[in-house]
């Protein structure tokens, strides 16, 4: 590598990456250009992988998004940013003038670029972003564990949205990576939270990490769950299945006024019980991405061990190794986080 | 009439009232008697007309909640009200002890008894009822209009759930007679209403009620609503079909971060685009019966013109033909609002 140059990996379609040497990009006129260290593989790069996503992200795509690092350069404009900061990306371009930018959801934008999908993203040495997106981060922290703050942002959302408070019942249906992440934030915010999830190994690392769990094949969860909150039932209830069953789970399981929060991506139109919604006056409430004060909050989360990063982060592969690691993490359904060693910045 | 015995409709099964006199109740502790002016005839009542809630209410009971009328006497214990106030009867009795009632939800108690289902109503000249339950009203209000405070409560309640702040658009899904009230109110605390209904006289009725309808079988709604509002869609949705296609319209119509009230009692689980509500941040808020906060609201909504009663209320009967008014009513499905004139208080 010389000043000019970089290495980047290019996701060529095919379920193929090529890690190439290519042109730095300079930082415009309000742009930075930060040294990327660690970037998460998301289940969303998964399905790039896979090819699920080639109309939007094309033949010769840089991916990533989870991820850390420092800042090299700032461009024209900048102010409150300087180079060798630590800091993460909040990866949201939006338009600023739709209905969505107009009432002042940005982060839903209907028109919304994503980075790392929409443009070029974290998978290389060097990745130029417009400055609005940065976070800057304590000195002290781990830039591996900061990898984790894209993701745990969104969990962040999800449990602001619920408005949980101290001391209230949650239930988390679908323990996967995503869930994990929803039930350690809901219990850093004071949720007595249980954890619903029919994979074993899944089960196991819910347990591990301190969760009651249910498997609700095995048992009755909404028996479980009326008879740990006396009769009350959850008053914040995660749907992140995606599955029927859980949405059969999601009302049955509220208590009255319970709020359920829509994190899982459903396809499919699933048959709800909106007779269960009006009898006890539940509320569902949708949630996507996140807003600033969910990632200065994700990164108190991470700072404060409230996740517990050394059991989230399962692998860490250099960017050579790129293919590979995606072809592993595309085997083992059961992975937490697997994390690209993009610089060496440590 | 002798001052022990009174006039009250038995429904007595097989879409059968009995109008009989019979003996006079004697208001206990904590209760009041109320001269029953005039009583509306609501959809539950139907209901229990078609024989389809014969296991709840059995075959000697006297119906009724939409009521007005005046305190006759009151019980021991009763402070605050006197005989001769115009009062209405938020019919709803909680247990005071269960999930709902402890988190300070009573009008939705697990055990709730429902005045004129669960007990005797006010098809009947004297109603003695927990003194609780009152709402005193404007001497100069007329108690014809004040039947319709018990449905506007409804509507009231419906709309406040919604957070419906002045100048939001708002779609009504189903014209009916809830769907109407609904509109009127929602109209009355400042919002731009549309109404959808597909039954030609109904939207009749809204149109010469002042609102702007659409026919979603002639007309695409979602484009109307989408030109109507510049391409925002509905801040607020009311889902007051109970049908397939109005959960349909109820995610296409709303905007980003859209509130989408259940008023409908939907007994099949419909299919629901869960997708929409995580794309779009939407909100969905169940809503059942009243609190009181909504009895003081409905009762300053009709004091105020801000519904129509002359236009809603269709038909008046004398008790003694009870049976004629549920059987004309059955089959004048574009009718509005019956009421029953139980006792001459005018
Ligand atoms: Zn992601
Ligand atoms: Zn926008
Ligand atoms: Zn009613
Ligand atoms: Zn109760």
């Amino acid at each position: 590598m010389n000043a000019e140059t970089m290495t980047a990996a290019f996701y060529r379609g095919n379920k193929t990456f090529a890690v190439e040497e290519t042109q730095r990009a300079v930082p415009g006129a309000g742009e930075a250009t930060i040294r990327v260290a660690y970037c998460g593989i998301c289940g969303t790069d998964m399905h790039v992988f896979h090819g699920n996503m080639d109309a939007r992200v094309g033949d010769n795509r840089v991916i990533g998004h989870e991820m850390s690092g420092v800042i090299d350069s700032v461009g024209d404009g900048v102010t409150g940013f300087t180079a060798g900061q630590k800091v993460v990306v909040r990866p949201l371009d939006p338009c600023g003038d739709c209905p969505a930018c107009n009432a002042g959801h940005p982060h839903i934008c209907h028109k919304l670029k994503f980075l790392g999908l929409d443009t070029h993203g974290a998978m290389q040495e060097f990745w130029t972003v417009p400055a609005h997106t940065l976070h800057v981060l304590p000195d002290d922290l781990r830039l591996d564990h900061a990898a984790l703050i894209e993701p745990v942002a969104v969990a962040c959302h999800d449990v602001r949205m619920s408005g949980l408070k101290e001391g209230e019942d949650v239930v988390v249906i679908g323990g996967g990576p995503i869930g994990l992440l929803v039930a350690m934030v809901a219990r850093d915010a004071g949720g007595k939270v249980t954890i619903s999830e029919v994979n074993e190994k899944r089960l196991a690392i819910a347990e591990k990490l301190g969760f009651e769990t249910v498997n609700p094949i095995k048992a009755d969860l909404v028996a479980t769950i009326t008879e740990k909150t006396g009769g009350k039932g959850a008053d914040v209830v995660f749907e992140v299945s995606g599955t029927q069953p859980g949405v059969d789970a999601m009302t049955a399981v509220a208590a009255t006024r319970g709020r359920i929060v829509m994190v899982a991506i459903h396809a499919k139109k699933p048959a709800v019980d909106m007779f269960q919604f009006f009898w006890r006056e539940l509320q569902l409430i949708g949630a996507r991405v996140y807003e600033p004060e969910d990632y200065e909050k994700a990164i108190n989360v991470i700072a404060s061990g409230g996740v517990d990063a050394d059991t989230v982060i399962t692998d860490v592969s250099p960017l050579a190794d790129i293919q590979s690691a995606f072809e592993s993490l595309d085997s083992s359904p059961d992975a937490m986080k697997s994390l690209i060693k993009v610089g060496d910045l440590s």
